[in-house]
């Protein structure tokens, strides 16, 4: 195993020597090596790749769950499928570690999640055998029907052409969502283009949180009403119902197929042909079932329903709670996880500490999750409120729809969803609350950067969705006692919708008030008054919305210790803008700095255009500040804070620039 | 009946004399008016409702065919319900005509889509027998579900309270939305909060072109292989499922129960209780399935699935292709319906012409709609190239990862949706498509304001919700030769995403060219040049984006006429934006205005950070024109124009007040 020397330090010097312990996994740098493996070898394999993932994951921290439930699955997958050119798609793509120690990625293996290391997720740009980045769930149906069909086409134009196998392997809680079923809607209806999709579901009756909703259910019953199919079983079942290149071999099993007419019938009703349900860790059933589809002459979708467990094959993992969904650095031995040192506690705490402390004497309000109890903290309020707390699973349209109806009954719902999951929901939010003037109220969280996971995370684009919308209220705080305020302001708000929006991670450590107080809407608040010697207008003003304050107070000291003067404001509201503050900030100012953490076109837009309705525009040097147009990867927070440019640093040039540009010098104090 | 006197004599105009006509129509007002009607009475009721819904919409224009289907379901309902503290949620609206006719809108009901009239829509401000307001599809379940749990809470804690019945009646066009799934795999495991919940699948097998899917041929395979239940059957089924308060009487039928074990199923593994198929023109069997819904004390959520034929009544209708979707005016009497003067093609029209010349020579172009053949165009690509159209149903999530899906494999698909329904996506758009950074198509139509379907259907937030995403191009076409360039630019542009947004309704009527030709991406170009007889900086630079040049042009001939050195440049490209074009118009006038028809932080935020960045912001007045911060009712192209303050005359006053601004005068060439 080579060292890939590109990835940084910090990634690799977490590596541990594994030559040796691994023969079998030591041979397979690429799919090719491992399809010739005997029965033997790929179990050897399976029990290899579990080791090291578990290994490597221990060193990076990461999703370690998810990808323990699929080893056997990822084996089987790559000793039968000719990937490349045959498509694997993993829904999210959070299990696909064992997938990349596959495929020419093990020598970065280490690297998974650091500073310039690989993706947690899969990602077209890593490797020729990611044929469709995730992150977000429950896509991989629909690109894996745009593959198929593509390939279809192809195949019609060209009789010589191998038509690709399609294979999206999805967990039984991304099914539930409202975009599978699209998927399915559509494929199950597409004669031959879908003729080589296969839909693997892996059924670990776990999404993040057990998963819940009628589907779930279903399945469950599917499960347990039936045992494996063995062996004969299936083949007895396809050749009924795959016209199969092994057809005469496998005909002496027909009579077996009585017995499996039940159960699938959901699969079935929808167009697809449905196989299961099978023991997804037993390599020896998986890899005849998966050849036996490569090689049939399907005629349709085809739904191979896999039990798995998640966390398989690790103590610690299995015996979890959430099955070591994402863990931290942890002792391989031991299963204990690294603990972060003992810090603020999280926005996300404090917004759940707060609902939970309103909803005691409001009993209007509830709260609604699609999936995500404990990221979003709502598990606290519903250990204390169980009937008024909702989890629709993975929904956020029917969410977001959901609380609209609730709130046309005179409820106040809480709908806390994470800004890149919300944008699941934007025409609800738009066309059931915002325009119907609904008071919902949108706790977002991890909005703005947010660290290890990534781009497709990040939170940059709820201002740009939520500030054009008519009727909206949009918040952020700058610290943890803002958003007490603001979660009892969007509490006390009844007139319409609201939102705010929060970081991942720990709060700055301030003291929380006793209570939020509800806060005027559309005021914000001078947080550093310039010591102005001379009075009248001069100097810089930094109006910062959200948590960049911290930066922009510094900023301030450092202006100051070079004689400027500088005022600092947090808008708290980034719609309706404080108008009063910011005409008086662009009146008293040479220079006014907007700072948000999120796309140019959100909270700076807003300020603009009052600016230039009053002709203030003209008066002042206005910059604002956004992130920059890019996709920022996976990172420490400081080092995306860096890299979007929205640090102290940053600030203190754009006010040099802007005061060096004008004709009228920067008036200093000093 | 009085006559609303307030409404515009526009709308009121055509309206014939009904009196006498009617004699049970005319007895009732309010749905507790028509609820001692005899079954006889109903039936007349009926009649006359469809009557009166034709003759309305015959002077009006509007979605005819829906609201035929629904009539006796219409009478049915408020029949037997309490509304309006029953809650019944029409999905999408559309075909709430009979239902606005019968809640206190019928002296209104010829003022339906008019200026200041009726919406076309359901709309809680119009009404409280409109609990929940629509336009888009598929959320009425979500929305009824998230009433029905409020009224469960409320139940539980006050045992006297009485539970609503909460009626959501969806068309199984719209049931086939991942909306509607996700909403009925949160009410199948709700157990008691949906137990008060029914769903009436409206099965006339038309969305607004016949509905395509799995769900689709599913229901016509249970329609089809059983006849409609009998009376007898539906107690007796009703009986074994729903413990009710007529269960004495109603045992006796119990053994009639076979038979109907079959079909439902697919809903049935969803948690609800499937009843049907019935016919939903049968008056006589709808009342009393309903009373024995609503009598039932059931622990469920029900589905009721009915059969109804679209345009039902009315020849004209029944006998044509779209059964009378939405029509103009008519006449009553042979159903011709008035066309609109001979004038130049509409901008869809365009796009489809150049779209299909396109892919004549190139056969990697493929066309995707969700459900919009006849809205989008694209039938006209359908019918060229059958194999390349993709018709996915109501499921523009899944529409627009299948389209990344194929753009994976080299193919390079347009993805044709409305300005407003692409909200619907809008995670799909950022996560798998500009994300990956892969070559899929948005042919934007209906963007900006569409005049007579109103703010729920206006395509007012797409530049704000693309704009802020890397990667993305975003166009808009000032006419519609410009329409065949863009189209051509997108076909062409393989690197990335893009994006192309046009209005609704006809082009300005130029000469179309040949072909499109490929633009420059970035590259906008200057309409107008001043007649600079000075020379050097002064005067008004008018960038506009889309359609808006032509008021532009009005406006700079107007200035111009005043002396005012004008120049108008049209930009092309929302983003990238055409950096030396602004920064060339930025040094040379002393005032700098952007015009877009969209909410403010589109194009224009693109702008100003680009002036700000150079430091251009502080030497030239800026004024952005955007669309104001509210929803704009329904009404004329034009008169939406004037409320949005987007016409020549607002550009000339925002002109004038900029110049008037500032200390240095404005230089006049004359």
């Amino acid at each position: 195993m080579t060292k890939d020397t590109s990835s940084p330090s910090s990634a690799t010097e977490t590596s541990i020597p594994t030559m040796g312990r691994f023969p079998v996994l030591d041979r397979v740098n690429y799919p090719a090596d491992l399809r010739n493996f005997s029965p033997e070898q790929l179990n050897q394999l399976a029990d290899e790749l579990r080791a090291e993932t578990i290994d490597a994951v221990s060193t990076t921290g990461g999703h370690l769950g998810a990808s323990l439930g699929v080893i056997e699955l990822t084996v089987a997958l790559h000793a039968v499928f000719d990937t490349p050119d045959d498509r694997v798609i993993w829904d999210v793509g959070h299990q696909a570690y064992p997938h990349k120690i596959l495929t020419g990625r093990r020598d970065r293996i280490r690297t998974l999640r650091q500073p310039g290391g690989l993706s947690g997720f899969t990602r077209r740009s890593e490797s020729p055998y990611d044929p469709f980045g995730a992150a977000h769930s429950s896509t991989s149906i629909s690109a894996g029907l745009g593959m198929a069909t593509a390939h279809h086409l192809l195949a019609k134009k060209n009789p010589a052409y191998r038509e690709r196998n399609v294979v999206a392997v999805i967990g039984d809680g991304s099914i539930s969502a409202g975009m599978a079923y699209e998927a399915m809607n559509n494929a199950g209806a597409a004669d031959g283009a879908a003729s080589r999709l296969i839909v693997i579901l892996n059924d670990n009756d776990m999404s993040i949180a057990p998963p819940v909703g009628a589907m779930s259910n279903y399945l469950s019953k599917l499960m347990s009403s039936r045992k494996f199919l063995g062996l004969r079983d299936l083949a007895g079942k396809m050749v009924k119902h795959l016209p199969s290149r092994l057809e005469r071999t496998a005909k002496r099993a027909e009579e077996l197929t009585r017995g499996i007419i039940t159960g699938g019938t959901l699969f079935e009703e929808l167009g697809f042909y449905y196989i299961g349900p099978v023991d997804g860790h037993d390599m020896n059933q998986l890899v005849p079932i998966l050849r036996n589809l490569r090689d049939a002459e399907t005629h349709g979708p085809i739904l191979l329903h896999v039990i798995t467990e998640k966390g398989r094959g690790y103590r610690p993992a299995e015996s979890a709670g959430d099955k070591y969904h994402a863990v931290t650095k942890f002792n391989v031995v031991t299963g204990e996880q690294s603990k972060a040192p003992a810090g603020p506690p999280s926005y996300t705490a404090v917004f759940a500490r707060e609902l939970v402390a309103r909803a005691a004497t409001d009993e209007k309000i509830v709260a609604i999750t699609a999936a995500m109890p404990s990221g979003t903290g709502l598990d606290k309020f519903a250990k204390t409120y169980p009937d008024r707390f909702f989890d629709v699973g993975i929904a956020e349209q029917h969410a977001v729809t959901f609380a609209a109806g609730m709130a046309t009954e005179g409820f106040r719902p809480f709908c806390a969803i994470y800004s890149t999951f919300l944008q699941r929901a934007y025409d609800q939010v738009m066309h059931d609350v915002a325009l119907q003037n609904l008071p919902v109220r949108f706790a977002i969280d991890r909005a703005g950067l947010v660290g290890a996971d990534g781009a497709t995370h990040a939170g940059s684009f709820d201002l740009n969705y939520l500030c054009c919308l008519p009727n909206m209220v949009v918040m952020a705080p700058s610290d943890e006692a803002e958003l007490t305020h603001m979660t009892a302001t969007a509490a006390a708000h009844d007139s319409g919708p609201i939102a705010f929006r929060y970081p991942r991670g720990a709060g700055t450590g301030l003291a929380l008030p006793e209570q939020g107080e509800v806060l005027e809407i559309g005021r914000g608040r001078i947080v550093r008054q310039p010591n102005r010697n001379g009075g009248g207008k001069g100097g810089i003003a930094i109006l910062s919305l959200g948590t960049r304050l911290g930066e922009s107070l510094k900023a301030a000291e450092q202006l100051s210790a070079q004689g400027f003067v500088v005022t600092v404001a947090d808008a708290r509201f980034a719609k309706p803008i404080d108008t009063a503050l910011v005409e008086q900030l662009a009146r008293q100012h040479d220079v006014l700095i907007t700072i948000e953490e999120g796309a140019v076109g959100g909270f700076g837009a807003q300020v603009v255009q009052h600016l230039a309705n009053t002709g203030l525009l003209d008066q002042v040097r206005f910059r604002p500040m956004a992130m920059p147009d890019l996709y920022i990867d996976h990172n420490t927070p400081d080092a995306q804070h860096e890299q979007a440019g929205l640090t102290a640093r940053h600030i203190v040039a754009t006010a040099m620039t802007a005061l060096g540009a004008g004709c009228s010098a920067a008036q200093q104090t000093a």
